[in-house]
This record gives C-alpha cells, structure tokens and sequence, in this order.
C-alpha cells in the first residue's frame, strides 16, 4: 500500500471516475477506488465518510466541469439578447457532447444524478443563477422589461428542458432539431424583450 | 363461445382496455382480450390482424380520448390569449389528473405508447395544429404577431413539456410548481404578443 504519498479529495475523485468509467456503477466499489489509488479503503473514508458523500461528490464534479463554459458566458459583457441566446445554444451543445461522445459514460452519470437529487437540484439552481445574472443586465441596458428577474430566468430554463434534460435525449440528434430550437429561441426573445417606448 | 353478438371493433377495444387493467401490459394477451369477449381469437385478429396493431389502436383511443376538451377549446370562439392560456393549462391538468387518478394505469399506458411511437407522434403533431388553430385565431384578432404559426405553435408545445411529457411526472406535484407554471406562461404570452403599433 502507497499511504506516503498524499490522498487528496481530488486525487480520489479522479481514480472514482476512472472505476466508474471501467465498471459502471453497478459493480463500481469504494475497494475498487482504494485498490486504483493503492491505499486502504479506510484512507478513502477518510475523506468520504460514506459511498454516498462519494458519489455526491463526484456527481458534483462532473457537472461543475459541464457548467464552466456556461459560467463565462454569464459574467462576459455584451448585449443580453445575443449572451442569453449563446448560453442556451452552449447548454444544448455540451449535453449533446457528452451523449454523442460517450454514451457509456453518459448513462453511468446519469444513474449517479438519479440518486445524487440533491446535488443535481443545486446544480439546476446554480444555472437558474446564471440566466438571471444575463437576464439583470438585459434589464439595466434597456434590451429586457422583466418584472420578477428570478421566476423568469426559472421559466426561461424550465421552458428550454426538452433540449438540456437527458430524458429528451434521443431526439437531440433529430434533423427537425435545430429548427425547432430556433422557433423557441426567437419566441423567449420576444417574451423578454422591453416594448417600444410610447 | 358468443359468436352471435356483433363484435365492433370498439367493442375489443373497451375489453382490452379492462385486460390491460387487470393484468398490466406485460402479461395481457390477445387470448385474455378473446376471453373476455367470449370469443375465439380468430375473432379479434379479424378486427385487429396484430398484436401490434391492437395495442396501437387502444392507445389512440386513450389519446383521443385525453384530447376532446382540448379540441373544444381550439375551436372555440373568444380572444385568443385567453383561450391559449387556458389550453396549456387544461393540457397540463388533464395529464396531472391521469397520473394522480390512476398511477398504475398511466404507468401501463406510458409503456403501451412506448411501444405505439407513430401513434404518440401523430397525436403531438395533432395538438401543435390545435395551438396553431389558438395562434392564427390570434393573429387574425390583432393580438398575435407571428410570422410562421406552425413553426411557433410547436414552439410552445416544445416549451411546455415540462408540465405534459411523462418523463417529468413527479415535478407536477410539487409546490412551486403552479408559479413556475404562471411565469412560463405569462413569457410565453409576452413573446406572442403583437408589438404596439408606432
């Protein structure tokens, strides 16, 4: 057993994924983790007192790492209409990615966030958080009359969840696809968008 | 067996509804449906040449079924926004009551349409025309600006499928669900809505 070398949270969390991309979560152990890193299984719980901290943990990983691009996108300057517009296009386009990519990989996940509910429910909120920020500066330019920031954003997520949620996942690939996001793109826009001036 | 009784293809139809519900897709069978009927499958196949095309009929009698109020309100007179708000809303009520009445029979009726995909197709592309009906209606009031109905009545089907596809089900209950409802649709009217004249 390697116990010198130091057992980061990180370090244990990248061997998870690698166990979960070999076993599957199935068959996928904490000894499988601990025998990856070299170390006991104890030396593991250290860390993640339990399977399902770990798995929480990892689960959080991954969507962090999915939602970075979409962070950037929320605090760049610009104007709101063309930023809301890129963000929504870039949320599809990484879910697509990883469906497309690794299907494997993407259903394994998806059981985890299956029984990780609360850190998926932050994860959602989190997004929530970013289309508000877009939506608030739409506001202070003049470009968006919205009254209630917050609900909208929501409805503005909600509304879109045929193409970012993984139980629609089969029809992202469709030829219709693409048309059928734009039509809904252009109505939000609309919805949001500040009336002419009497 | 009772042959001498006319058998109407509603007739099967109503039997293997009452089939389904007492022994679940998985184990119904065209026997169980003859003997319920008190004939010999012969009988049901005349009507009915596959298993597949019993089971594609039975859910689009279901469907048909879900879908009368709504093509009342579609046809009905009356402004537009007013009648498209209450469209959604009944759509989402009609869903919600099914999976709270009678989960067990949704659950059975969910794999059934699983399984009947161009059925559940037409049957969608059936409410995008009603909404585009709403829509045109709505245009022609001076209420509604849109430059390609089809396209946006589909969009606001699309949006809505949080509140009437399945796979979202357990949402429904939920507490917030009603205002996050309100603020989908209250955007979605906004982004209909023809601009102020100049």
């Amino acid at each position: 057993m390697n116990e010198a070398v130091v057992l980061t949270p990180e370090r244990i969390l990248e061997a998870t994924e690698d166990v979960l991309r070999r076993f599957g979560l199935a068959k996928a152990t904490v000894v499988d983790v601990a025998r990856a890193l070299d170390v006991s299984h104890g030396s593991v719980y250290r860390h993640f007192p339990s399977k399902a901290s770990l798995r929480d943990a990892v689960a959080k990983r991954w969507l962090d790492r999915a939602n970075e691009p979409l962070c950037k996108l929320a605090a760049a300057d610009g104007p709101a209409p063309e930023r809301l517009e890129k963000w929504l296009r870039t949320m599809f386009a990484i879910k697509q990615k990883k469906v497309c990519d690794d299907p494997e990989m993407f259903a394994t996940y998806l059981a985890l966030a299956q029984e990780a509910r609360e850190v998926v429910e932050s994860y959602k909120d989190k997004q929530v958080d970013l289309l508000a920020k877009i939506l608030s500066d739409g506001v202070a330019q003049g470009v968006f009359e919205i009254d209630d920031v917050k609900a909208t954003a929501r409805a503005v997520f909600d509304s879109t969840v045929r193409y970012h949620h993984p139980a629609h996942a089969e029809e992202w690939a469709k030829p219709e696809c693409p048309a059928r996001i734009e039509a809904l793109i252009s109505l939000l826009l609309r919805g949001l968008q500040a009336p002419c001036k009497h």
